[in-house]
């Protein structure tokens, strides 16, 4: 990587305006990653920097410095370079894709192993934990780290390390969390905004689906089919699993998502060897090995029938 | 503390039988303190070293190596030194106390703030996280540090920061976690021992509570009464006062619990400066600041009524 990086590096120091985007459904680590360059690039002095991204920022990461600068529209410019973070398809920007071939030079900077190395410039590193992570040497190297990159950079590292409980978090995160927080940092700041941001109804759509969930024979895959999902203020679907994975030997959990009349959103977790990107891909979607999701044109219950007969074929096979 | 921690070095030099305990109700910081203190004795070639405490250790901290080795009973040994760890009072040692007054020499390790200073060496220091951070510069003074020891200190500094997400988590406890995941730490099987201990009747249970909360007209108190509070395997009462926190705002968390024809168990938490201690012991009961409880001889609606008053008066008086 070291090559793309020095790339990188010469990009930067030799163009002038900049379009920065990332993933649709923005989470931490594409908004930490987003602002983090962002600011970066504004302490080099660089005028027009731009972050454009198909969604809002969600009410839950508006605590994250300069994140009212975010754009969800643009007019016809032209950028001499468009930094795709986070993203391990250009089609996954959204509407932005649009404005990526005009602009002089695609980076693409990202850690999914799934990244299609669709830029002029792909950095991309999936023993890394979080794309903040590889950011983390790119401000190191530009001496540009301030309180401010160093709150962007821990939450997109936090958001994608579940609270430093991944199993790909090592030495080299938490070494890397240390240098950011001689910084003041409010680890308890940043858990409550992002953790605790459910109203009442929040709750009560939750206590629906645990009602909901079901088990496989072998107790190792857990799903709830959700007619109606009604999302409350914010996207309850990482909350619900983190709930799941409260469930002792389970291996796999999944959501299915009516969508629409024939439309089912299915999103994919496991644990620890278990590789749900490899499901989300044979049902034409994507993702991380241990998060991942898919659209499939079906039924609940017929989504339900294939997906949970794959993924039980696939388990199976694991313990052989 | 320079000086302490040269005495605590001298007498494990010069002793040559050690007890080790810590307080009731073991925890993380507990047991993890109390595993690396005996795994660093054994490997300076110990022979006589007992870990005994008051308490067994809970099933989610079987994981810990050693842990089959602690005892809850003892013949009347008498030892050179007793560490008493994590530990802010003699008498929370419970029945354990009474051994100690027979050994030659009490070392009390500890960061509670209202550690009494019960022993003859006491090493106390509140600024640090937990009392394994404080144990870790013991490890690495005499180069005893492995994969066993480790994963103790690992385990009590993740627990008692709340997986790294409580205020006092700063740049020097990511540094030490940095230096003990050289040695092959899973995170995300320390989590799963911890955390992922329901089974599926418990996501059921947990889903009716949810259906019950109930909010304050400001929204600072939630509460659910509960007419037939059955136990799952273990008990969910902290389960569910986690899942309460998601909610944004809220300052107090009650659950009252009908546990006889008119007896009602009421456990309260609380966020920031809301000290519940205080509420629990109006009505005869007591704990800490952020978390206590009380039992009343009432009904469910008699409980609620004067205990959500009183809780009402005394957030409102606070606000002025």
């Amino acid at each position: 990587m070291r090559r793309e990086f020095k790339k990188v590096i010469e990009k930067i120091k030799t163009s002038r305006s900049f379009l920065i985007t990332a993933h649709m459904n923005l989470e931490g680590d594409a908004l930490g990653s987003e602002l983090a360059m962002y600011l970066l690039l504004k302490k080099l002095k660089k005028k027009n920097v731009v972050i454009y991204n198909h969604d809002p920022v969600p009410e839950s990461y508006k605590f994250l410095p300069y994140s009212r600068n975010i754009k969800t529209s643009l007019k016809g410019e032209k950028f001499d370079v468009a930094f795709v973070l986070d993203c391990s398809d250009s089609s996954r920007t959204g509407k932005v894709k649009d404005y990526l071939n005009n602009a002089g030079c695609i980076i693409n900077i990202d850690h999914h192993i799934s990244n299609t190395l669709f830029g002029d410039i792909n950095w991309v590193e999936p023993n890394r934990i979080s794309t903040c992570e590889i950011l983390y040497w790119l401000c190191d190297r530009f001496h540009v780290m301030d309180k401010n990159i160093a709150l962007c950079l821990y939450t997109g590292i936090f958001t994608d390390s579940g609270s430093f409980t991944y199993a790909n978090t090592n030495a080299n995160t938490h070494k890397i969390i240390s240098q950011l927080m001689k910084y003041p940092i409010h680890p308890n700041h940043i858990y409550e905004n992002l953790n605790s941001c459910c109203v009442l109804s929040d709750l009560k759509i939750m206590s629906k689906v645990f009602s909901l969930l079901e088990l496989d024979a072998n107790k190792k895959i857990c799903w709830a089919k959700l007619q109606h999902w009604q999302e409350g203020q914010h996207d309850l679907t990482e909350t619900v699993f983190n709930m799941m994975r409260l469930l002792k030997g389970v291996e796999v959990f999944i959501l299915f998502k009516k969508v629409d009349k024939n439309k089912v959103r299915v999103s994919f977790r496991s644990r620890g060897k278990i590789n749900v990107n490899r499901v989300a891909k044979f049902f034409g979607g994507g993702g991380h090995k241990n998060a991942s999701g898919t659209t499939t044109e079906d039924t609940l219950s017929g989504a339900e029938k294939k997906i949970i007969t794959f993924v039980k074929r696939y388990t199976d096979r694991l313990k052989k």
